[in-house]
């Protein structure tokens, strides 16, 4: 009998990648008008690079670009590019079109919803709130507040214990293999695999189910209780 | 013979107190209204008293507010206080009326702009970037760049060294007379005093000049070249 659903958020309930992509890319050409000495392309190549060593969660990203390129550091540029980031995320941060109904349908269904996420507390909220999601979950559970992360599976029993429920009584949502699905699963919850994001290629041996749209979660999960 | 113009930032060059103020009123009510349990009069009460112990560049005054209030820590109260705070800070922040045309008018007589203030970098740079006036100083420094802030006279000797004068062709001005006017004086800089912001009505022996609007810098200015 299943009674919930934890999801992963980033690229799982909204587009993450490919906002985060456009949002770094206004951002190196606010940095180019203010002074960086720098092609898009090379900009483009050096930040990935960044992004690659230090993972996209890390804080000083366009500090380390400005001083790789010019060799010294520059605020002005750096506030610059931190601006343009924010204010391009922002302008573009919503849920796919058909999250918010889903979510309904499965309230509706008289699941309870929990969101599992790795990310600093503060920042996850953030999305969250400004997706205008955060009033459809029961438990919000992040990898700061419980000090460790995906893949670890300690993190995903931390988000049973939360939810108040069993592994048989739980449905996980997420774009990763190696993060989301393998470790939900191997502590006995069910998977269901969303297509979506930078990962969407990746092969899968492991997920109960795959949809290519969360609009088909709501009939995969009918389909399981 | 004046050769360059050192400014403080918060409260000199912008109303920074003010729109703090309402800022932070605002990210209160949002609190309230995502149930942290206190009405607006005892939440900016207990805000005050952690600024007052704090300080206002302290990072963690919505955190610690909903810990004193409610005795947990609450990420989605925390969050919501934090992008209202922020939302409403952008939305009103801007130069007072006549900040730009003075600036202009002291580029026009020649004289190299400064900036000197206490704070971190980013954050400081993001207020003159957002505000539109950086493209009117030769030099921003900050505490946070220099490792040591007002009233440390070398933080001023510092400034001086970036604009390349010496005390005597240097002109500051700013709103604290402990932490603008005293240690400008104490260098050899001569000091203007702007009546703006919480600390206008505290006594003052030390200013060569007292105004209580940007627009009278130009003429003072000009009696001292």
């Amino acid at each position: 009998m299943i009674r919930g659903v934890l999801f992963d958020l980033d690229d799982t309930l909204y587009n993450s990648s490919s906002f985060a992509n456009r949002a770094r890319k206004e951002a190196l050409r606010a940095m180019i008008d203010a002074g960086l000495d720098s092609t898009e392309e090379n900009a483009q190549k050096v930040l990935n690079k960044i992004i690659d060593q230090k993972g996209s969660n890390y804080g000083m990203h366009f500090n380390d670009l400005v001083k790789d390129i010019m060799g010294v550091h520059d605020p002005k540029i750096i506030t610059m590019g931190i601006i343009t980031y924010h204010n391009v995320k922002f302008a573009l941060l919503r849920p796919y079109s058909d999250t918010i109904k889903t979510l309904v349908d499965l309230r509706t269904m008289g699941l309870k919803l929990g969101i599992l996420t790795d990310g600093v507390t503060i920042k996850q909220w953030e999305k969250l709130i400004r997706l205008g999601i955060h009033p459809l979950f029961d438990e919000v559970v992040t990898s700061e507040e419980f000090g460790l992360g995906k893949p670890n599976t300690e993190f995903f029993n931390y988000g049973l214990k939360k939810l108040k429920l069993n592994p048989e009584e739980v449905v996980y949502v997420g774009d990763r293999v190696d993060r989301d699905i393998i470790p939900a699963k191997s502590v006995g919850i069910r998977t269901v695999r969303i297509l979506q994001g930078k990962y969407s290629s990746v092969c899968d041996e492991t997920s109960d189910y795959t949809i290519k749209n969360i609009s088909e979660l709501s009939n995969v999960i009918k389909k399981m209780i």
